[in-house]
């Protein structure tokens, strides 16, 4: 099987699991509104991450999807929040209208709790014996120290001089974070030993820092409609972005030298380790 | 001791375990709307409970204090979010500007998904044997099919015709569920029999049905000062309320007759229930 086949395995798994995820005893309204953005057509990197990193280390991906999901569903909850119009008031999402648009402020505001208290629900509900475990790891990356501390510099700093070690913590947060519990989480299911968890950790700051700079290089220089969303936001408002800080050029090579980093990170895991350093790769040269 | 003194008791302890609760990597403006919010003299009533159920069948108050600490804080978020103006549209909370009028809109909803977000944090960082099954007890309450079913059914329902069945589900989503998850996961914490524990639930949802018939008569008939907020917004905005359905005089019959309910669901428990019949007598007579 090669890199694209096991992308879209993993991607295909995550998304059977997502589509009949259990929302017992929601309001159609609320449930709707959590599925519109849930399942909208999404990488899927966060559950892809999860399971690939829990087989890596000798897990059964099956036991990882509730984690996957779980992960699936912070992230899709962190970005309705985002579109939220006192936030960064964004009308377009993966080529699809925001949550808000959709269904007004009110549900968008409760589709985002929903979807953030569920993933919780569910990992709450696994039997697995590390599931807590598992849990801490994400709660904590998704936590005030985490995503939620990136969020916030992202929003109260907008519009401030670039300065290198504000932006770093705002993508270690708002991105990094993210990105990183998924294979620590996939990791400790797993039941890996605490220094493998730890070169786990490695690879997901780095790919997670490589892939905010492509993300801010795509919103300069990238498809719009490849990316189905609004670009050039970035300048407009004056949000801090690596390019902002460095240039493009350097952006670029600061990308790859990332990326390079989270390769040389796994080496511990030897051959298990070459999907998630093709992911490495295939994340840098990514136009979407 | 009298009912009084432990009740204060009680509340000190729970204001003092959330004064001095760590938010380690928040943003400072993050840290402070967070803040804000939680320490707003509240009645404490999820983190009272929570404690006391704990003794009631052998457990130490001590131990529970982390899950006492994130029900109050899922109470906090709940409310930073329903006073937002795409919600309740509230300015007044407790005798204070509510929190997006002091830090606006942005910071509010991150506080609101902070608060959240560490609540479950600091659950998952207790070490009490049974922590995954009192999170999970929590989680639920606080989930799609309890505290934000009754919310969402509370925003969408608003301004159609009073129905005794949508009532009592919004009131036992939006009120009784984080009114009962405190006692059952004190009893959980406290390693009391499904027996016991399932009797609290019935207490629970008996005091948290009474809660909220009492807060619609408050907001009919209260003193707005004692209250510290708008009052008269119910009718005004066409909430769906317990008096609205059944009249004044047989919506304080069905607060005492909850009241009756909740109390005898813990004879169970023999004289160790007298605080928490107590505290459900009390309920029934407040004034705020």
């Amino acid at each position: 099987m090669n890199f694209q086949e096991q992308m879209n395995g993993y991607k295909q798994q995550v998304e059977a699991y997502l589509e009949q995820l259990p929302m017992s005893g929601a309001p159609e309204q609320l449930k709707e509104a959590m599925r519109y953005s849930l399942l909208s057509n999404g990488k899927r990197l966060r559950g892809i991450l999860t399971l690939s990193s829990c087989e890596m280390a000798g897990g059964s991906a099956e036991e990882a999807l509730p984690f996957a999901a779980a992960l699936e569903m912070i992230h899709a909850y962190s970005l309705i929040h985002d579109d939220l119009p006192a936030m960064d008031n964004d009308t377009l999402r993966r080529g699809k209208p925001t949550n808000h648009v959709v269904y007004g402020e009110a549900l968008a505001i409760l589709a985002g709790d929903g979807l953030l208290t569920h993933a919780f629900e569910v990992m709450a509900q696994s039997a697995h014996p590390r599931a807590f475990d598992a849990l801490r790891e994400i709660v904590k990356a998704a936590g005030i120290g985490g995503m939620l501390a990136g969020q916030t510099l992202d929003v109260t700093m907008q519009g401030t001089e670039p300065n290198m070690d504000l932006v770093r913590d705002i993508h270690q947060g708002k991105t990094a974070a993210l990105l990183t519990a998924p294979v620590t989480a996939g990791l400790i299911l797993a039941g890996a030993s605490p220094m493998q968890t730890e070169s786990g950790r490695r690879y997901g700051y780095h790919l997670g820092m490589a892939f905010q700079i492509v993300d801010d290089l795509l919103d300069l220089e990238g498809d719009p409609e490849l990316m189905g969303k609004t670009l050039g936001k970035d300048e407009e408002e004056g949000k801090l972005t690596w390019p902002a800080c460095v240039g493009v050029e350097w952006a670029r090579q600061d990308a790859e030298d990332h990326i390079r980093h989270a390769k040389s990170a796994l080496t511990v895991f030897g051959t298990r380790a070459a999907f998630l350093q093709s992911l490495a790769d295939f994340s840098l040269h990514r136009a979407q």
